[in-house]
Formats: C-alpha cells, structure tokens, sequence
C-alpha cells in the first residue's frame, strides 16, 4: 500500500541521525553543550504553572475552537499594548505557531502554488508547505551579509503568477536577521501591488537587540487583508512544551475558512490555554526587558567567541536567539559528528544544527551551521571555544 | 486572493447557527440541556491534576515528537493488558484523536484517492479526508437495522482500484454501532485481498454494554500491515480538553513518514501527557468498570425514553455514548430551532445534533438526530420528555 507522494517525497529529517550520536556521547561520559534546538533554559514563569493548579472545574473540557475566551483576550490586550488593534473574531489560538503555520497553509494553498521563503529557513516550513500542495520558491541569501533578504529586486525576481505567500520570519530563525519597518513597508508593497498573502512568523517578536524598535507586519493597516500574522508563547515566555500558539488575521474570509480547520481538530488543550494567559495578563512590564538583556549578553558572547575562529563568516545577528555562520570547513555535518564521536575539550562536546537542512536549494549551506543561545553565558563561552579548538583540530587531521 | 479549493469545498459547520439559538435560550432564562456534543460531564480523574500539579521542573520544554517516553510506556502497558503487544517504535502521540486520523489521512492519501467510510460518521472525518486531497465514499447505513455495516456485500460493492482505506469506528460515534470480533475479521479479510489500510477509531473502546466483549483491530496480527489504530483519552478518561492522543500501527514505512509530520509540528503538550500518562498507570482498574455502568444507565434511560415517542426509528445501541434516532419530523434542523426558540416545558429545552451533516450523501439523515448521553439520567430523563412533548406539539402546528 502507497503511502503519500507528497509525504514520501519530504527526506527524513537528519535530527535523529545526529542525536544518536549526541546521545552516545553522553553515554560515554562526555558533557555536551546542546545547541542545536530552540529549547530555552529560562524558567517558564510560575503564574504558568499557578493558573494551571488553580484550575477549579471538575472536568478537563473541550476550549471553544477558536480559543477560550480569556486567551483570546489576553491575546487582544498584548497587541493593543503594541498599537495593533485586533478583535475576539480576528484571532484564532492554535498548538502551538506550528499548527497556526500549518493551519494557514492549508487554507490558502492550492497544488502547484508557490511559497516565497528566504533561505535558509526553519526547516519544517518545507514540511508544511510541501504537505498543503505547495512548492517554495526560495530568496537565497548569504552569511557575508547577514542572511539580508530585504531587497526588493531580489524578492520580485521570485514573484510568479503562481505566488500565493511569501513567508516573513522577523526576528528570523535560523539567521536572526531582523526586518526594520522599511523592510517591511517595500514587501508589504509588493503583496499589494502582486496580490499574495504575507506569512509573518513573529514568534520571537521581543528579542531584538542594539535599542533596534520592534516591528510588526500587523502595523500595517493598509495590508490587513494582506497579513497573516503567526504568534507562540513558546519562546516569549519559555514556554515551549504548552503548544498554544495563535493566528492573527483581518482576512475575513480567510479567518471564517480558518475556523473550519479549528473546528476540525476540535480545540487546543484547555490547561495550557488557561496558564498561557496568566503569562500574557500577569507578568511583570519588566519580564521582556529583563529577557532580552540575558538572550542580548548571550549573542554577545557567542558572537565573541565564535569571531575568533579563523575564517568563520558571520555578521552579529539582530534577534532571535540564533546566530547562523559559515565554518571553515568541507562539510558542517562531517564535522558535527566528528565533535561528537572523536573530539572533546577535558570531557566536553557541542551539538549545533548542521544548516544543510535549512536550505531549500541543493548543495547549500554544508558547511554553515546554526547555534541557539539558549543556554547561560558560561556554558555558551566554553560551547564556543569547543567548535573553535575543534576547527583547529579538525582541519589538521 | 483565492483561498485553497479544497477548504473552500467545505461547508461551514451549522454548529455555530444552532449554538446561537441555544446561547439564546438560556439569556432567555431557559435551562437547556446540552446533549449536542460528545463532552461528557464526568469528573476528570483527580490523578490527573495531581500529576500536572506536581510536575517539578523549571521549564516547560518541548516533549519528543513521538511523545515523552512515560506517556509511550503507559499506552504499551495498557494495551499489553488487552492481550495486544505494541513497541515504543509503533505508537505516536498525538494531539488528541483529531490529529491522529488527520495525520494518518496525509500519511496515507493521495488526490484522489478514496476512503471508505460507513455513513453517518463523525463529521470531522470528512474535514480531515478533503484537505488530505481524498474523497470519502460512504457505505449507506439505516436507523431501522440500528445503523450496521458489517455486511461483506454492502462493503466490497463500495471497493474499487482507488480504495485506499477504510474506516472503523468500533464504538461507533454517531451511531453507537459495535462491531464484534467476526464483524472485524470479514473487514481485516477484506483489506488484505484488495489491499487497502483499516483506520480503526477505537477512542470509545471501554464502552461496549449488555456484557458484549470489546474487539479491537489490534487483534489481527495477521493484517498488521494494514491496521492503524486511533486512540485518545478524552472519552476514556473523560479528558477532552487535555488533547491527548496516539496513533499505533505496525507499518514500519508508515510510522516512519508519520514521524515526519510529529517533528513537523514538534510535539504534544508536555503537562497534558504527564497528565494522561497518570490517568493509564494509576487509576484504579474498576474505574473502566464504574465508568461504563454509569453511561449504560443513561444509555437505559434514553433509549426508553425515546422508544416512548410514537413513530421513532431507533435500535438500542450497543457502545460509545451516542444514540442516533430517525424522528417522526419532516427536518431535524427546523425542529431544533423551533425546540429552542418556541418551546418549553416549564422553562426547559433540549440541544440535540441534527444528523444531517453526518451524512456524504445529499438528502440523507434530514430528519435524525443524534444524542449525546453526557448528562446525569434524571436530565437525560427530563430532556428525552421535553423531545417527546416537543414532537407532539411540533406536529400539530
């Protein structure tokens, strides 16, 4: 029996290949840094955790499809705090921003419609994209810039009768590059002036760095029918295994469409809803503030170290909490396996994510490799002096 | 910009139509019993809470994709005690029952492709079987042999090149219908000689009365290959918000794709699992016991109830919570609506499910309903009476 086309025709994600070896190691003994997945170690706050004990119904119901209703306003209270004005039926709570990812795919994609996307990109957009019909179209972008994709001339090149969406990610994962609201403004024109939804994955929305402002492709007020925007709590608050993510859309028919897909999988789980709005409406003004000063040091140290490796590529990234760079060597999963099974500073190792996986055309990306800072500065500077010691070593063999 | 013609293909839900005559109803100061959902009212088990309340780390990380290993265990185990031995390596858990069947439903169609489902069915199915590109081609089941489809002839004539699955709803929801141990051998026969997968939404699977055994496609090593089971907690354990599922099949390429679409989407809510993996490892073992006599009462009453209506069609069902009833009404929908707005019986009305929409083919189900035997007998008593005194009244306007 056949099982999908399309589900067939996605490789199978290295992840697992590479955690065999990570796990190995670990078993041998060796401490290893892991900085290869988005995983914070900042503690989700307690408020999570007391509105979730202090859940007094007897029964575990289904929410209402579309989110319970303290969420949503919750939600609602966040963006007008940041100027965007959004209404109860303009908001859709999802698991997680990846069902609200896979979700609006799903609704606007049909066989054969194409998907802009810088590259590299989060590698499960392909997954998404490629399981709604679509096929992406990427922006290639380079380390010596900075990943920069805001280019008007580069991004029409990819525009076709056939683009349904182009995919923004700012703060981006995996290159942490950053859209200022001009950027934004030049692509906001184009989906008007080419007619195409723009996906705005804004997940890591506070963690920009440099006193840089935060922007929003929801403050556009001329593009509402235009923005989709794609929201978690998973890195806001630390909070990644609650699974509540959202969609914000003025689309009127792209949301009552939307709400089919919601009704669909009946509800998001009712518990973490309840605990992901005590993050939104009791936390301290201050909560943003105090994470963006310890995900700012922990790029600044990255960045330190890694710029003393020789022949390393890579521009000090605005957001997020990844630095993408070019090593100066062949092949970065070669080299990843080689940490893992072959090397080691006094019984320490590092795990990054190889960023082949990241690019959408072949043969890209090989020897680049993305490293979330999630971890604390102490931990980061040795992670970094691993790879650099490593390289060394490496490239001597 | 157009949406993606499949999600434009399907109807909106009347659910939001008919919940706004009932949100009505009660501002009007009627009590309205709520029969029109599968959202049982029986207490949560407080291991539960307690697990989640408990839960001792820090940071609420992501779970693995396939689901956290305690959870994986505890759904082994508990199928090791129905005589059915699953690996760690054929389960995934999942968001709820929901995403099992969508997930499957993509892991498995391709456009065009066809799946064979017994009508009236959950309507959801067919959300999840049109956005994963197939077509649903239904078996024609009728209130007066109480809704069976265990009937070889009526099953192949529906099977042709383009078959690519059938599905099993054992329990059955809306009908109640039980398939017995031969009933599944004919089926499992079947797929192996045409080739085929069985999708066996077994989430009702404790709740089968009058002392029948329960069955499960899990039983027939034999069609392995074909067998992917559905499950979920929420009807078990009365944990519908929790959204807590799992898929299991031995189909090593199938579980290995399916795995694509678990790291897609990352993972399953991580308290919502130490939640579900309490409620397998620590609830007492009459607790299946307690839970399935208390609904076979309120299966007692309904039934008797309704059989009391001149004119009913209506066979005892034999599992789940569900009792699907042909009324002696010309429309199901416009009884509803006059149940709610222009009929009490001191100050009390009901909320049914019209079964229209649980039907493929046009013009069938117009006037069945289905009922949801979620309350306490003396309302089900009460609300079964307010539809009997309604009929009455409806058919004398």
């Amino acid at each position: 029996m056949k099982l999908s086309q399309k589900l067939l025709s996605i490789g199978h994600s290295p992840i697992r290949r590479f955690a065999a070896y990570a796990n190995q190691a670990v078993k041998d003994g060796k401490k290893v840094y892991f900085v290869n997945i988005g995983q914070p170690d900042i503690r989700t706050p307690q408020v999570f955790f007391d509105a979730i004990n202090n859940f007094n119904k007897d029964v575990v119901e289904y929410a209402p499809s579309a989110g319970i209703p303290n969420m949503v306003e919750a939600i609602k209270n966040y963006y007008a705090r940041y100027g965007m004005v959004y209404q109860d039926d303009e908001i859709l709570v999802t698991a997680g921003g990846s069902e609200a990812i896979q979700f609006t795919l799903m609704a606007i994609l049909d066989p054969g419609d194409e998907v802009i996307i810088a590259e590299p990109y989060y590698s499960n957009y392909a997954t998404f994209v490629t399981m709604a019909g679509g096929k992406i179209v990427p922006i290639t972008t380079v380390a010596e810039n900075g990943y920069s994709y805001a280019n008007r001339e580069l991004i029409e090149k990819a525009i076709t009768p056939k683009t349904k969406a182009l995919f923004v990610t700012s703060p981006g994962n995996p290159t942490g590059n950053v859209l200022s609201k001009e950027d934004m403004r030049m692509i906001v024109d184009l989906a008007k002036k080419h007619g195409f939804f723009i996906i705005s994955d804004e997940v890591y929305r506070e963690m920009v760095y440099d006193g840089r402002k935060i922007a929003s492709m929801g403050e556009f007020e001329d593009a509402a029918q235009h923005v989709v925007i794609i929201d978690s709590i998973s890195k806001r608050f630390s909070a990644c295994g609650a699974r509540v993510g959202c969609i914000l859309t003025k689309n009127k028919e792209l949301y009552s469409n939307l709400m089919k897909l919601c009704q669909g999988r009946l509800s998001v789980a009712t518990l973490d809803q309840a605990g992901a709005a005590a993050l939104y409406n009791e936390l301290s003004p201050t909560y943003f503030d105090d994470v963006k000063a310890e995900y700012e040091r922990r790029r600044n140290v990255c960045y330190e170290e890694l710029s003393k490796i020789d022949g390393i590529v890579c521009e000090k990234p605005a957001g997020a909490f990844y630095i993408t760079a070019k090593l100066p060597v062949d092949n970065a999963e070669d080299f990843l396996v080689w940490l893992l099974t072959e090397f080691d500073v006094d019984g320490e190792t590092v795990m990054f994510a190889p960023a082949e996986g990241f690019y959408a055309t072949p043969g890209l990306g090989k020897n680049e490799i993305r490293i979330a800072y999630v971890l604390k500065e102490e931990d980061l500077k040795k992670a970094m002096n691993i790879i650099r010691l490593g390289i060394e070593k490496y490239n001597k063999r």
